[in-house]
C-alpha cells in the first residue's frame, strides 16, 4: 500500500516568517502521519520550511525541482526530481500530489492551485485568503479553507475516509 | 524581423457565446495587424473562435495543443504544435507569446495568467474581472484592464512602442 | 487543409560544413514543396542551416527551442515556441512533425529519431549511417535511408500518397 | 547526506524473461547499497522487475510516469511520479538518475541513454550490446559495458569514488 503523497504549495522568497512558521508545522504533522511530503523543491520559503519540518519528524521529503540541477534543491531534500522544466514542473507537482495544501504565495501558488482543482486534486488552503475565486470548487467541496495545520491534517483524514482513490 | 506572437487565452468548453464573440472580433483584429495568434488549439469556446476570426482574416494561427495527435484541433488552427504534456502545455502557451490576452475562463485561463505574470509577459484582460488578484502586478502596469476587442490591440501597440523586447 | 510539417533534426555545434550544405539544401526544397519546417530552433548547424534554406525560398520555418527566451534562436526561425524544456523539448519536436528528416548528428538527433520511431512517425535518415540501430523499424517500412536532398522529397511525397493520416 | 538515486532502463512489454530476470537482481543488489532506484514506473517489463527486486529488499522505488494517473504504475513502485508528459518524462528519468544503468530496449530505452549521455550521466549497459553507437562517449569514459548487476554495483562505487558530484 502506498503512502499519501501531500503536496504543500505557498510562496518562495516572499513568504512571510510566519508563513515559513506555518509550514514548518505542517511539515512536522504531515511527517508524524507517515505521509510522504512533495514541493517545488527550493531552499526558500514554504519549501524549505515544511521540508525542514518534515525532516525533523522523520518525514520523506520529494521535491520536484525547476532546474536541471540540484543546486539549489533545499537540504532538507531527500528526492530532488529533476525536471528541467521551468514553471512547467508546477503541473508535475499537483498530478503527483494526492491532495494539495497551499499556504500564502502569489502566481506560482495560484497556478498550482488552479491546476489542482481543474485536475481534481482537493486543495487545502491554509490561512490563505483567495476570495471568491474558484468559489465553483468551494461549494463543489473541492476546496476547503482551514486556519491551523492540524485542521488541514483533520481535513486529508476526512478526505482520505471518503475516498479509495489514492490507493 | 519576427511577428509578434499574441497569445489569447480564456475558456473552452464553458465559455458563453458572449465571450466567444469577443474571442472572435479579437482574432480578426490580431490578423489585420499583422501578428501571429496563439492559443491552447482545441476546437472549442475562445480557442475555436479566436482562431475563426484570425483565419477567416488570413492570419497565422498556431495552437499549443494538450494532446499527442492533432484530432482534437480546431479547424481553424494552421501549425498545432503537438506537446503531448496536458494542462503543462500552458507553461509553453506563455513562454511563446510575446504578450497575453485573457477573456473569461476558469482553472485553465487563470494558471496561464498566473504563469505569464510571473515570467514577465504583459496580460491585458478582457471583459475579465479578477478582483484584486494579482493587484501587485496591476500596479506593475503588467496587468492591465479592457473592455473592447480594439483596446486590447491598442494596449499592446503601446507596448509595443515602449518596448525592444520581442525583436 | 494544412500543411505538411517536416521535421529536420540533426547536428547542432558539430555538424560539418556538409552536413550543414545539405540542410540548406533540403530547407529550400521543402519551402518549394509549400510545407512548413520544423527544427529545434538554434542557430547553429543543421537548424540554422535548414532554416535558412527554408526562408530563402518563402517558407515558413518553426524552431522548438529548449529556452525559455529566444536569445539563441536562428535569426532564420519565423516562429521561436519557447517550450523552456531543455532536450525535453526533442518529445514535442517529433509529435509536432507529420514526418522526420534525419541528417547526422550525436546524442540529441539519435533521441529524436529513437523517440520519432516510437511514436509513429516516418523517418528519413539523408546520408546518416545508422548501422543496424532500429533495423526492425526499418523493416516495417518506417524508416528509411537517402543519399541526396531531393530523394528525401521523393520518400515524403510516396509516405503523403500512402496515407491520410496528416490532413 | 541525500542518497544516490540509480536510473534503471530497459525494455518494456517487449522485455525478455532473461533480461527481468537480470533487472530483478538488479533492483536487489541497488536497494541492498541503499540507494534509491528510479525508472519509467510501469508495471511491465524491467520497470517491473528492478521495482520488484528492489522492494524485496526493503530498498525505496521512484517511477517516473508517463500517465497522468497512477493506474498502471506497477505495485512495486512506492512513489508513482506523475508527469502526464508521454515519452517526454525520459528527460526527467535521466536529469533525477545521479548515474544510469540501460538493460537492452528499444527505442526508448536509447532514448534515454542518449539524453544521459548528453547531460552528463555516466551510462552502464548491463548485457545490452550497442555496436559502435555513441563510442565516443565510451571512449571518453562516461559509457561503460559491463554483464552482470554486480558488476554494474562496482562500477557504480568506482564513479561514486571519483567523484562529488551527486552529494
Amino acid at each position: 500500500m502506498r503512502k499519501l503523497i501531500v503536496g504543500v504549495m505557498g510562496g518562495g522568497e516572499g513568504a512571510s516568517e510566519d508563513v515559513c512558521r506555518l509550514a514548518y508545522e505542517l511539515g512536522r504533522l504531515i511527517a508524524q502521519e507517515g505521509w510522504v511530503l512533495l514541493n517545488g523543491g527550493r531552499g526558500v520559503g514554504v519549501m524549505d520550511a515544511s521540508a525542514k519540518g518534515a525532516r525533523e519528524c522523520g518525514g520523506l521529503t520529494l521535491g520536484v525541482l525547476p532546474d536541471r540541477n540540484a543546486a539549489d534543491a533545499s537540504p532538507y531534500i531527500d528526492i530532488p526530481v529533476l525536471t528541467g522544466f521551468g514553471d512547467g514542473r508546477n503541473y508535475i507537482n499537483i498530478l503527483t500530489s494526492n491532495v494539495v495544501v497551499a499556504l500564502p504565495g502569489r502566481t506560482g501558488t495560484i497556478s498550482e492551485i488552479a491546476l489542482a482543482l481543474k485536475n481534481g486534486r482537493s486543495v487545502i488552503l491554509l490561512d490563505f485568503d483567495l476570495g471568491e475565486l474558484f468559489s465553483e470548487y468551494r461549494k463543489a467541496g473541492l476546496m476547503i479553507s482551514v486556519r491551523k495545520p492540524e485542521e488541514a491534517i483533520a481535513e486529508i483524514k476526512k478526505i482520505l475516509a471518503d475516498t479509495t482513490q489514492f490507493f
